[in-house]
């Protein structure tokens, strides 16, 4: 039985490098791979982390939810410069994309959680973003007799914890990948899946070094970088980035490469969302990152590639949120 | 062919007269009928108005969209007292659920606006709500391309204007009826669909004059009423109702009686949102409209009754909004 099995397994790869000659070979030499569109998902907690994403509830004033500032409407992201908190505070930063965010190495622009389930505590009990506080929303959800009996469902108890609730919202962002961009439809063989300004606008990315960051599955995501290597970028924000968290001065102004997965849709950019357009960008990063200064025509061919990096984005029916019960604590926007 | 046609809709007849006698006899002779699932809409225009309805673009912020109130998510309502607008501003008012809106006589809570299109524009433009205006508005619309393309399709120019925006928002919003509640299914003739508690929660909402108000598709939405018929409602609401449109004195107080439709997901209740629960808005309307002191039990039958006002839910994917261009003017969340 066992000799048999291999011999499906060793049929079945030989069929597939003949069928497809071009899927092994034209990506495997590229830096950048096409995104992997399973994932092993606990789809019960997924659909529990898809209501807790949308969930005001989970803020001090029921107004703000994850999807507030990764809208999935919109990229994942909020496409401000900095986001909008409690209160209308303004943050220190601008939203990084919640698209293909379980790709990268940590989360944050500091990279200070080291997951998504880390990272998805934060902003729940960040007074300038949620302002809530753990203890406040779990204790909300506890009175919601249809979250308490899907929790149970899910977890095998019916005491909810922040430990419960974040690690469902981050097995929701586990599915938001964003695979079968015309980028990925090239690597993956079809070569009119991409136009030849698009190509040529590849080849700049990669001879300029671009891609010396910006790689991978995610094309990015996978390293810190110091903002302004050639010369220091200019910016109002007082963010200091990795620093923050290694205490190290040598860490100043480091930040987590971002993704360009999608990166059509989540302007603007950089970590303070200087940059209002993809040109913008791209002549801030030749400057400052590499020395370059991109011609017009490069610019403009680097943006065409950029822009077929656009993937499906996630497809689901609006969640249907369970209402709260008598016991349900008011939301309090205004206090 | 003309007598063939009219022999098999005069057979059709016979047969749905046959098959359930107790769909024509049961709702009839009753004061509230089941929603119509069914209305003629024009699709393309329903597909540009939801993502219209959900593109927060439409406000000075980039961050209020019509939603956000509105969430569909939660039963069409925020669930707040008062809403949150610009710049955190709280509105005078708790905000009306926009779930089978289209079968009230006018909209907003003192029938200010004719209809949903009237309605879809003032919020855009309140400058405590999105604080944005209609110029702005179209304007930011004009520069995203796939709007513009969309738009056309529609309206056969590609000239975006505030009638076509509010229109296509209008023609969304006529979609969100709530139809198969299990009410509607005991007034189509299922005996089983609610139980004894639930019906005598009916029986007691009619014999004590809800209906008077609380009838029809809606359940209400087709009278103005003064709040405090037999005793002054205590509010510290500003809100003056029907007389800040009509100028007259007697209008004082007087508010479009809300739809009970899905009255258990779109808690707070009353036009300041001072209930906080069925129970209590059960309460007080038994006082101060009816002069009637429920007791415990009887509260308990009416609210089981009007949970069964539950409907299906808007069902759809989530809208994802064609990304801004180079040429789209930044939002302004703080200035």
């Amino acid at each position: 039985m066992k000799h048999k099995n291999l011999s499906v397994i060793g049929c079945a790869l030989t069929i597939m490098t003949a069928v497809s000659p071009l899927w092994a070979s034209s990506y495997n030499k590229e830096p950048i791979q096409p995104i992997t569109p399973v994932k092993i998902v606990n789809l019960g907690m997924v659909e529990l982390g898809k209501k807790l994403f949308f969930d005001p509830r989970l803020s001090k004033s029921g107004f703000i939810s994850c999807n507030s500032c990764h809208n999935l409407s919109m990229g994942g992201t909020d496409n401000l410069k900095t986001s909008i908190g409690h209160n209308w505070n303004q943050g220190p930063i601008s939203a990084p994309t919640v698209l293909n965010s379980s790709l990268s190495l940590a989360q944050f622009w500091d990279g200070r959680a080291s997951d998504l389930k880390a990272q998805a505590g934060g902003p729940i009990a960040n007074p300038g973003e949620m302002g809530f506080t753990h203890e406040l929303a779990v204790g909300l959800l506890q009175t919601i007799p249809a979250y308490v009996a899907e929790y149970t469902l899910v977890f095998g108890t019916d005491k909810i914890d922040i430990d419960g609730v974040t690690e469902a919202i981050a097995e929701f962002e586990k599915t938001l990948v964003t695979p079968n961009s015309r980028f990925d439809q090239w690597l993956l063989g079809d070569e009119n899946a991409i136009n030849s300004t698009e190509l040529a606008g590849y080849k700049l990315f990669k001879e300029s070094g671009c891609v010396a960051c910006h790689n991978g599955e995610a094309v990015g995501g996978a390293t810190y970088q110091k903002m302004g290597v050639v010369k220091p970028y200019e910016t109002s924000s007082t963010a200091t980035g990795r620093a923050g968290v290694t205490g190290k001065d040598a860490d100043r102004f480091k930040f987590k490469v971002p993704t360009l997965r999608n990166v059509e849709l989540t302007y603007p950019y950089f970590h303070d969302g200087g940059a209002a357009t993809l040109k913008e960008a791209v002549d801030i990063m030749g400057r400052l990152q590499l020395g370059k200064k991109f011609t017009d025509e490069e610019k403009t061919k680097i943006v065409a590639f950029l822009k077929t990096l656009t993937g499906d984005q996630p497809s689901f029916n609006l969640p249907i949120l369970p209402p709260s019960s008598d016991k349900t604590p008011q939301p309090k926007p205004f206090s």
